[in-house]
């Protein structure tokens, strides 16, 4: 018998699925658009059809299948109540029932779990990567937002309310960058990939460089790829940003150990590709800021997840934690 | 029988010492200068030699006492290996095996445990305070500086080393104030009872009120209770050094919320006697600052223990958390 865990991923552009055999293993996956889907009962409908039809590929080579849960990261994604509530990034709105909907159309799967998705990639990396056999470490994660996921005594922590974990919206810089969310100054605003881009439009100002590899490119154009290739390319302005953000993450870190005190920080997403790049001026940076009793304690480094595979994976690792 | 908890709180000025009952009530105390002791065994047998007069005057009360344990709170203290280990305030430097040298003292008590002052304050107002039957909750001491405690799923955090919970040195105001630490712009340098008379002093320097009543202060003459008491009489500065105080706070609170998304947060220490005073703007400007996800979900307090007992009552604690 092949034990398999479903795994999920809802982002605001594309819903990811997938098998994930006890050591991580993606043996089939799929995605669709979510942004097409603004009714929820036809996204479940899609969703689920999707779901049975990887069963049914999986099944031709596996003959003896038993599947143990199906585990969902997803944005504003409540632990607790198992619902999705009031995401900024999906179509669906209001507070979405979203493992009793999947309940009434997999009913005979005992475990149905559902967390944001970065506590999703914590549990990821807890069970399948950098941070296996650790009982204190956080994870960062850079996309469109900052996310984060805190283990301490090794689980995750959730809070009152389902909630815990949101740190790109601690104060980074006061009355600084408009946030997202409304407030100014977050970390988000600054090392988000999103930020990265709004920092090389603040230096380009500020040097008026034309010269720059970035200095071609329209605002809706520039992206933290594109960056990444000019710092290669030894771009100033684009190394800059690197720095910078380093810098402005590596302060965020420092808050985070003094709360914590953890055993490492591991750092996913678009941005952490560029290695050293932003994770030595992070590291550099968290150093300076630390009390002396926590400096060069806390490894910070690049989540070991493959990336393509992790928010599957992540979503996995919430219904093999259990087992 | 009667069953009692030692409970020690070591300062920088003072060691106090009492028992305690297990409903939190101190049945005997006594105090005496820790200023005064350089040498860390004269310390330890005047500490013990105090503690065994307490047990004697209440075995006058009590004729069948069983104690349980002896619980410390001590700054930079170590809960896992039971070490004090470079304390800025205490004159005993380097790494102290403090419960060690307590149980070669007191051999027949089983349960020596030691933990910082703020983390003991925390455990106190879950036995015995504000936060019974709370399972997520954080305490914020306020005084020469900012401690910390935080309670995740119904257990202290000591992180990785024992160290955590040191959030009066998260970053407040990147480039502010001097920290005692050596870092600028920390929590510690705007919120505690000298972070309140450097506001003063800024607030006088800005305005040029020397109508003031604190303006007849030189640095080292004021205190923030006579803060307190000008605001009690209406001074417009006194009464900003407030606002102020709550502002900053409020800021930190909600990045402790992104965090952990706590049930509580609990306030202690000298300041905290203001009442509303501190707690209105402190609760304004954490609204203000939060993710609406977690507004008007998390109740502010000043802390339930009785302020003169509260540092034995949190120290015995830590014993009686384990009965």
């Amino acid at each position: 018998m092949k034990q398999v865990a479903i795994g999920i991923d809802i982002g605001g552009t594309n819903t990811v699925l997938g098998l994930v055999d006890q050591n991580g293993n993606v043996l089939v996956k799929d995605y669709f658009s979510t942004a097409k889907y603004n009714d929820i009962t036809e996204y479940t409908n899609k969703l689920s059809g999707n779901i049975n039809k990887l069963l049914e590929r999986l099944s031709q080579i596996e003959v003896n299948l038993h599947i143990i849960g199906i585990g969902i990261g997803a944005p504003n994604a409540n632990y607790y109540s198992g619902t999705i509530e009031h995401a900024p990034n999906l179509s669906f709105k209001g507070v979405i029932p979203f493992v009793s909907l999947l309940k009434e159309k997999f009913p005979y799967i005992q475990t149905i779990t559902l967390t944001n998705d970065a506590n999703a990639t914590a549990i990821g990396e807890m069970m399948f990567g950098g941070a296996i056999g650790m009982k204190n470490f956080v994870m960062y994660t850079l996309g469109t937002g900052v996310g984060s996921g805190l283990v301490v005594n090794g689980n995750l922590v959730y809070g009152q309310d389902g909630f815990a974990g949101e740190c790109g919206h601690t104060m980074l810089i006061p009355n600084g960058r408009l946030c997202g969310c409304g407030v100014r100054g977050h970390l988000e605003a600054y090392c988000s990939a999103t930020g990265m881009k709004r920092t090389a439009f603040e230096l380009l100002a500020q040097y008026n460089d034309t010269k720059s590899l970035l200095a071609g490119y329209s605002y809706n154009e520039l992206t933290a790829k594109s960056i990444y290739e000019a710092a290669l390319k030894g771009d100033e302005i684009a190394l800059e940003v690197f720095y910078s953000t380093g810098k402005w993450l590596g302060q965020a870190l420092a808050d985070t150990v003094h709360h914590f005190s953890p055993e490492a920080i591991f750092l996913f997403g678009g941005p952490v590709a560029a290695g050293d790049l932003i994770i030595n001026p992070t590291i550099a940076s968290m150093e300076t800021h630390l009390l002396s009793v926590f400096k060069n304690k806390v490894k910070v480094h690049p989540s070991l997840l493959k990336f393509g595979d992790a928010a599957i994976v992540g979503a996995s690792a919430l219904v093999w934690k259990e087992q």
